[in-house]
């Protein structure tokens, strides 16, 4: 943020100067109101100006000091959040501010929801006050070393003894053993298990336990508990600040009343209870969870996008006349192509995300009144946008640091570190393939139910409308008519609807279950122009209901527009294929769009900015603020640990005997 | 290799028994011969049962470690290479099946053949044997800190002074600084260095210079220069191996003839010659090493695929019934859609790659006899299969991670470092966008020049045939017509060649040369298309040839099948809009192709194994030839150093803190 920059050149002030848009009002809009971006930058300045909250050396440190330094990092964040007095709002805030992946991302994410959601309302009074002051710290020990995606395939088991009123945690061999949970590996005392219910000689499926694994004494695990680090992860820093565990467990003894009961329970005798408490209601963590993941799919994109577009600005490559100094890369057609759409998406996506927001109080109000009608239409739409954003978030950070050249492979730019902490987005929470089918599921199950009369709600409403949307061909008659988002937006309904319907024509020829996945790939397709079309829809809701501000609107449109026109030119065989488009149209479209990047040129750089992201959030020389890259770049390069020596370490040994020729066989010969 | 597997289960003997064709053909055909098979599999054996060479540990050592255990590698290599007596081939192998990034291969791979371009026969007489025997450690130090694809800007000066016969090497600015050259940072003593000759007070542009950088007694930096590490890199070991460097002269002398003189001189007197030796007979070089660029894109996408279909194998998710198994993931379309395409992939490029080897030894007879007339075609053509062929490689390398869901993510997958080791190749030796822009230039030119007859040579030959392609359609009327690779090849050249005229034609329409820049995303489009045709065209042209086998022939007619029409349906777009399809060509196209993966299904395991990787070579677990992947995913993870200790490190200090309510404001409040 510029307060950091005081006295100091901005390099990009020119670039700043361009803008036609009022800064102010644009990021109170991304923040999602005053208040959060109050709160938001309020928690920045305290986190940006901590020193043991830096990550200057972050990937220079070995796995053990990265981890140890990440630990300091928690206890300390947790410190400040305790004696500032911080709110659950401040405190989410300050953790994600502090930017490294840790076990305390799980305790509040996953181990303290699980319980609100799972134990009954005495177990809740006993867990959460444990939970709220740290007194436990809790992961969520859910996939195995065999078993991902597939819950239902999970093989730890949980029996139960009716002789001590106790279940017995079991791994009966290799692949059950639990793999992946954050936090479990050297932190947590505590983990929310998912594990096969056995009583009366019955396996009655997967359910949730609270298993203490470590001593709150001296934090030795517990006796029959297996538990370690899995070991090295993708990227130097990334997600290695993470101690994702395994664990196992031999017969380890847990109190009955360990189960999470609020949706089932077990009596003393061991009989089994399903309670009358509708599964339904444990349905709002799901849609939580989802909703922060596609907000966060934004926040990481648009961290690369602004590292890739102030860096983009520095950089000069060919061009220059004589003493006039190369072109800025930003200025090249080829580099837009590539950048603008990105920073489009990033827009688009923090607009879906903050309708996500909305979506999941509304759930919570519906469920209040056991009121479950939406439901599957909200599944649908919080799978599909997670599969969609966080998949399009992974590939584009990566393609900003392509869009940085050579430079951008230096860890000292940030990007590397950033795809290696975020990628794994793509997989956690349900894989994006896996989510993607049960989207196209919903989609044929909504065309099933349109010949019985049942009127698709939400984001499937345009099905509805599928006599027009199939046989209607596009308005669209010269370039401009694509600026019209009604166009847009039906091009995309009329795409959508007809993938749909082509899939749905062929799992219904094959007429078995094994039409589905015999006709997967198309269903994929179906799913993917569903969700993308979900996502430009709400952009231009939200722009229909007005946005203040000078120039803020239009920028927006702007925005909107490119999105839209390039997946429209990206996915151009969708459109062609399936007679939504001509080729004409599609040439129209491609035009467009080059004009618009010429619109957004000038605003690249505030538009980013408007993102607000510290120079210590950012992590990145290359998208510094003040764009003071190449003196910076140098300067860091003397921190590299080889560089601690002139001649290296190795050279005796190694290198010397190379240049003296001591390896030539002659000289074997002579010994 | 087998080999190795002595003894040892194999978990996958069942795919392997499946496969309808003979294995030692088809690796015949993959390494390019038997002689060539022979030399890969005593190498590979010799590199994979010796301890120096293990790459168990790679990911856990710290960077300084990981530097000097890879000089340990490279100098044990050399020591090798020289007391065995290998022949440049075999030590070429042994290098590459190393498989570690090092000072020795900007030696072997830039420093030789620059001096072998670029000196005089009487200079070469003196450097080369001092290179061959390693008595100097070269590099090739071109790019700076400011500037990389656009040679022309480099700032480094070279300033002829006559009074003592020496040029006076500069680095006048910061941006000035050489950045990137790999064995720079550490290891080299002598540099290959581009600077801008400066001689009578005329700015010469850019040439070649050998610099003395480090002493040969003790290593350390010669008087006037700095030399270090520009730090780390992407991925744990990855690239990390290299000590990419940072080099600035402050007025540092070196002898006159240090200026590699073949194409130009200067004399004593400190006047610039030109000579009249063709530039182009430096041509050469850069055709070799884009051939190896191309044939090394094949090699590591390969060791992906091989892991990724072996563990898909291995791996099970969802569908079984009662007490079987559940589904193998290689069972699923969605699996089968993204990974037997990069497999058929894998087997396009090594093909294309042997070609251009084929390019090579002809470009090099053709200069014998200056003739240049192939070069401009010659020039596309590497640039072009540079670019696509890196960029397809990387891409399909993290893809292929991704196909092994979350386990990929772990470094015992050796994913993730064979991500980022290779990504650099899509920067280095031409960054691809500017790469594809030299294509489209050329492919501009061809067709400017058709209309004064000038015959379009090699693989530019189809635009030729302009009238025929830019107005006939497909002849495809069914599924199978697609088969007939006459059909396939047609389609490709019919949309190459009016991707092409349309660019052209809006470039001319601008009218010079700012239409270049303005329609560039049209030029890649067009370049793109031209690239993809010739490794198909490349593909069937082999198989014209025919292959002899059991089955081989009919596998490479699948792969190349597979190929052509998993690009055709995914460049749809391109297809329809340039109406060289209709609609339903297109879904024809789409439903043969996934016939197409079930024929591929059964020799999948088979066909990857006759890549010939060693389980060393490949460094995963996952892609193990055993598949016994889960009992050693399990035993490594127990080498993580966070395993070490029971209790971790930071417990004390931070985590007991926490759990005991220490950071309490309360607490705080009472002290």
């Amino acid at each position: 943020m510029e307060m950091e920059e005081a006295g100091r050149i901005d390099h990009l002030s020119g670039e700043r100067q361009k803008a036609q848009f009022d800064l102010q009002p644009m990021r109170v809009l991304l923040a999602g109101g005053e208040h959060e971006l109050d709160v938001a930058q309020r928690v920045a300045a305290i986190v940006a100006r901590d020193p043991v909250f830096s990550k200057a050396n972050r990937t220079r440190l070995s796995r053990e000091e990265l981890y140890k330094n990440s630990l300091r990092k928690a206890s300390h964040g947790w410190k400040l959040i305790q004696q500032l007095k911080l709110t659950e709002e401040e405190a989410f805030k300050l953790r994600s501010l502090v930017d490294e992946p840790t076990f305390t991302d799980l305790h509040w994410g996953m181990f303290v929801p699980a319980i609100k959601g799972q134990a009954t309302d005495e177990q809740q009074k006993y867990w959460l006050p444990l939970a709220y002051k740290m007194a436990v710290i809790g992961c969520y020990a859910q996939t195995e070393l065999g078993h991902g995606s597939n819950v239902q395939g999970l093989e730890t088991t949980a029996t139960f003894d009716p002789a001590t009123d106790e279940f017995v945690m079991n791994s009966p061999n290799l692949t059950s053993t639990k793999w992946w949970p954050g936090g479990l590996g050297k932190a947590s005392t505590h983990a929310l298990v998912y594990a096969r219910l056995i009583t009366d000689n019955h396996d009655y499926g997967i359910h949730a336990f609270i298993v203490q694994i470590r001593s709150l004494d001296d934090h030795k695990p517990l006796p029959g508990v297996t538990v370690a680090d899995i070991g090295v992860k993708f990227g130097n820093a990334g997600y290695n600040t993470m101690d994702n565990g395994l664990l196992r467990f031999d017969q380890v003894r847990i109190p009955r009343n360990n189960m999470l009961m609020k949706l089932a329970k077990v009596t003393k005798e061991g009989k089994y209870i399903s309670s009358d408490v509708p599964k339904q209601l444990a349905y709002g963590a799901m849609v939580y969870v989802r909703q922060s993941i596609v907000s966060d799919a934004s926040v990481y994109l648009s961290r690369a996008v602004t590292i890739a577009v102030r860096y983009s600005c520095v950089r000069r490559q060919f061009g220059g006349q004589g003493n006039d100094p190369e072109t800025q890369v930003i200025d090249y057609k080829t580099q837009q192509h590539r950048l603008f759409p990105l920073l489009a998406t990033t827009y688009a996506y923090r607009i879906v995300g903050q309708w996500l927001k909305w979506l999941y109080s509304d759930v919570m109000n519906r469920l209040e009144s056991y009121d479950f009608s939406t439901l599957p239409e909200v599944h649908a739409c919080t799978s599909g946008l997670k599969s969609l954003t966080t998949s399009v978030a992974a590939d584009g950070i990566e393609e900003c640091r392509k869009l940085c050249g050579g430079h951008g492979y230096l860890c000292s730019s940030g990007l590397p570190e950033l795809y290696a902490a975020y990628v794994p987005a793509c997989t956690y929470e349900g894989d994006n393939v896996v989510l993607l089918l049960q989207v196209a599921r919903f989609l044929l199950k909504t065309l099933s139910q349109l010949g019985g009369g049942v009127k698709p709600v939400g984001t499937a409403s345009y099905l509805g409308n599928l006599p027009v949307l199939t046989k209607q061909g596009s308005r669209v008659s010269q370039g401009t008519d694509w600026l019209d988002h009604s166009n847009l937006l039906y091009a995309f309904e009329a795409r959508a609807a007809r993938l749909a319907l082509v899939a749905a024509q062929l799992v219904q020829k094959a007429g078995n279950e094994a039409g589905f996945e015999q006709h997967s790939i198309e269903l994929i397709e179906a799913a993917r122009a569903h969700c993308e079309l979900m996502v430009l829809s709400k952009f231009v809701e939200r722009l229909q209901r007005g946005v203040p501000g000078r120039g803020v609107q239009r920028q927006l449109d702007i925005l909107c527009e490119v999105y839209g026109l390039f997946l429209l030119v990206s996915r151009a065989g969708d459109f062609l294929s399936t007679g939504c488009l001509t080729p004409t149209q599609v040439a129209l479209a491609k035009q467009q769009l080059q004009n618009l990047y010429t619109e957004v040129r000038p605003n690249a750089v505030a538009l980013v900015d408007a993102f607000g992201h510290t120079d210590h959030y950012l992590g990145s020389i290359l998208g510094r603020y003040d764009g003071d890259v190449y003196p910076n770049l140098y300067k860091d390069a003397w921190e590299e640990p080889l560089n601690k020596t002139v001649v290296t370490d190795g050279y005796e040994e190694y290198i010397r005997p190379i240049l003296k020729q001591e390896f030539l066989p002659s000289r074997k010969a002579r010994l």
